[in-house]
């Protein structure tokens, strides 16, 4: 039903099209689609707008700049084809509605997006959008075709994950001082752009981002990023898109190395390959959220003997551990030698490990003994 | 196979009960019960533990104190009980562990206490414990059996939730200014007990939960507890127990009322009813962290009519909201004439809103409309 035009040109990355994302550049961007549509219409053409394309066929992973990108597809969509008409409304209605919420200065979530633009048309019975698996993908649309992030439109997630650290920003224009965030943390916001997170004195000298919270509070009970000038932060599993955010921001204003502390399982190798690299799902962010330079320090398949690990700790592979863990080795960007190596000694050993086994050799044996040995070792995996 | 004493003494109240829970008065509890068995031992008896029971049976509701509780119902747990043995000896490994811990005065997660005290029993093939949920029921044994709290055993949960307002703490040591703590917040720890957490300087004059974060973070933007005095925090749906026991805190020791505003569906209703009143499954933590005068300023079902909500806000309840509101219908906790009229009302209209559909109306109306017009016209049900 969509026209696809596959480019010809030879495939210019998306971080060369990579634009600012102040409040004002978001805003002009906005109204140029809706100034070219009006264009249009007045000179009496059929108004569309042309989105790039999000599916697979549409993903490349450059192995030199080491991340997961979206190419150079794009789709028209018009206002008089029946089976675009929809999804035309639905994209200017977004747009629109973000273009408010930048004019306001206002952020909201994806879900009350939803609620603000869904309404009756007319008289008649149908709505602007039935669900809000109607306008998630919208927004992902309207993301691509103006080359900004969600959260540069004014529109959040969920937020997850909290930080502490040998580093003190601005949020909103209270000053944070990382260093005195007590047990708790500062909660790390869903939007995390310059114009709404500074970064001010640092005296950090890497940052070690936790997969899990547990451990995240026993690295911060010990001081271990007073002790190794860090700043630590968790996701609470899957790194949020604010983590992700904050992290690439740092990482490159900041120019600190990024380490990542995962399980021994293959969920810990995604988030640590999302991190790294980007999902393919969410292509189109790479550019803005990916970290190439980041380093494995997560368990690794040789740490049960390294480490002399009691072997009750390790829990057997499930199918889907199995089925993932496959699906990986054939993976472009784990295909380096010592990935490949992981992967198929955890499929040979057929178990895996939670940090917490670690736990097994004392308390504060992470802290203490194991990530210092490997920090200062070099004993990661990139 | 376990033998339960019924009570036969008038029930004696949790509450009256309730002990204080500084690390050294935790530790002098877990030694006594040592002592005790090395008592039995030395005395030639069969060592055994008493533990409350904590099933459904020896759960009440008590309408003039308004949350639920345990009963006086306790079981026996001896050594010497093919039946009883692997279990008495899994309480003292978790008892010995948290010990351990509280000397050491430091902290850890459910799940790293179980790979602490997991290991395989002499040159047996026997573990001391399988899986996790092996050891956390024990866990809660033992909460019981000494009347503390895991939190104040240094043992967490996962942490949820963040909090800004007029009120400053200071969390291990580091003062927290809540007014000061930009977009994200400060993220409330698992453990919040007064040798963590102390209140310092507070203004406020309400507390304010909120179930959505998304919510919360639109109240933060508006500056909504600037403007209203409030304390504002969101437990990322089910309040975590820090969250709760937070919340029991400061309206204890701060003296202030606490308002709690959910969807308006079941799952709402019953996030504001284990705040107010403590859950079934967890009934001996009531004492210690329900909140029996909490108000709901949640959505009504009243609601979409009084503020002129537009109707295609609202969703159908399905079939598991039905089973959950005729449940509820029926729990003692919501017998009175208001609720009873409010669940009556929402499955007459056979729908359910959320708070996003406030958004409808408006980006800020339900920071600078719905609030404040049902707090100043006392539109609570209580």
């Amino acid at each position: 039903m969509t026209a696809r035009t596959k480019a010809k040109s030879k495939s210019k990355s998306v971080a060369a099209r990579t634009r600012g994302g102040s409040p004002e550049q978001v805003i002009s961007r906005l109204a140029s689609l809706a100034a070219k549509a009006v264009q249009e219409i007045t000179a009496q053409k059929n108004p569309s707008v042309s989105i790039p394309v999000r599916t697979l066929a549409n993903v490349t992973y450059d192995p030199k700049k080491s991340i997961i990108e979206l190419g150079d597809q794009r789709q028209s969509r018009a206002l008089f084809n029946v089976g675009q008409a929809r999804k035309f409304m639905q994209t200017f209605l977004i747009a629109s509605a973000c273009k408010d919420l930048l004019d306001a200065r206002k952020t909201t979530s994806i879900r009350d997006l939803y609620y603000i633009t869904k309404h009756t048309i007319g008289d008649t019975r149908q709505n602007t959008f039935e669900e809000q698996e109607e306008s998630d993908p919208i927004i992902e649309d309207l993301e691509v075709t103006i080359d900004s992030l969600r959260e540069e439109m004014n529109l959040f997630a969920s937020n997850r994950g909290a930080m502490v650290g040998d580093l003190t920003l601005v949020d909103s224009g209270d000053t944070i001082d990382l260093r005195r965030m007590g047990s708790g943390g500062w909660s790390v916001p869903s939007i995390v752009e310059d114009h709404v997170v500074q970064f001010g004195k640092c005296e950090a000298e890497m940052i070690l981002l936790v997969e899990k919270d547990a451990v995240w509070r026993r690295l911060n009970e010990d001081k271990f990023w007073k002790k190794y000038k860090a700043i630590l932060l968790h996701g609470q599993g899957m790194a949020s898109r604010g983590v992700r955010r904050l992290l690439y921001r740092m990482v490159n204003e900041l120019k600190l190395p990024l380490y990542v502390l995962v399980d021994n399982d293959p969920w810990g190798f995604y988030i640590y390959s999302v991190v790294k690299q980007g999902s393919i799902n969410l292509a189109y962010e790479s550019v803005r959220m990916a970290v190439p330079s980041a380093r494995f320090v997560g368990l690794s398949s040789f740490d049960a003997e390294k480490y002399a690990l009691p072997s009750n700790v390790s829990i057997r592979l499930d199918e889907t551990d199995e089925r993932r863990a496959k699906q990986m080795l054939a993976y472009p960007w784990f295909e380096r030698k010592e990935w490949q190596r992981e992967l198929q000694h955890m499929m040979k050993l057929g178990v895996k490990l939670e940090l917490e086994a670690l736990s097994s050799k004392g308390i504060s044996f992470i802290s203490e003994e194991y990530l210092p040995r490997k920090l200062r070792n070099k004993e990661w995996l990139a």
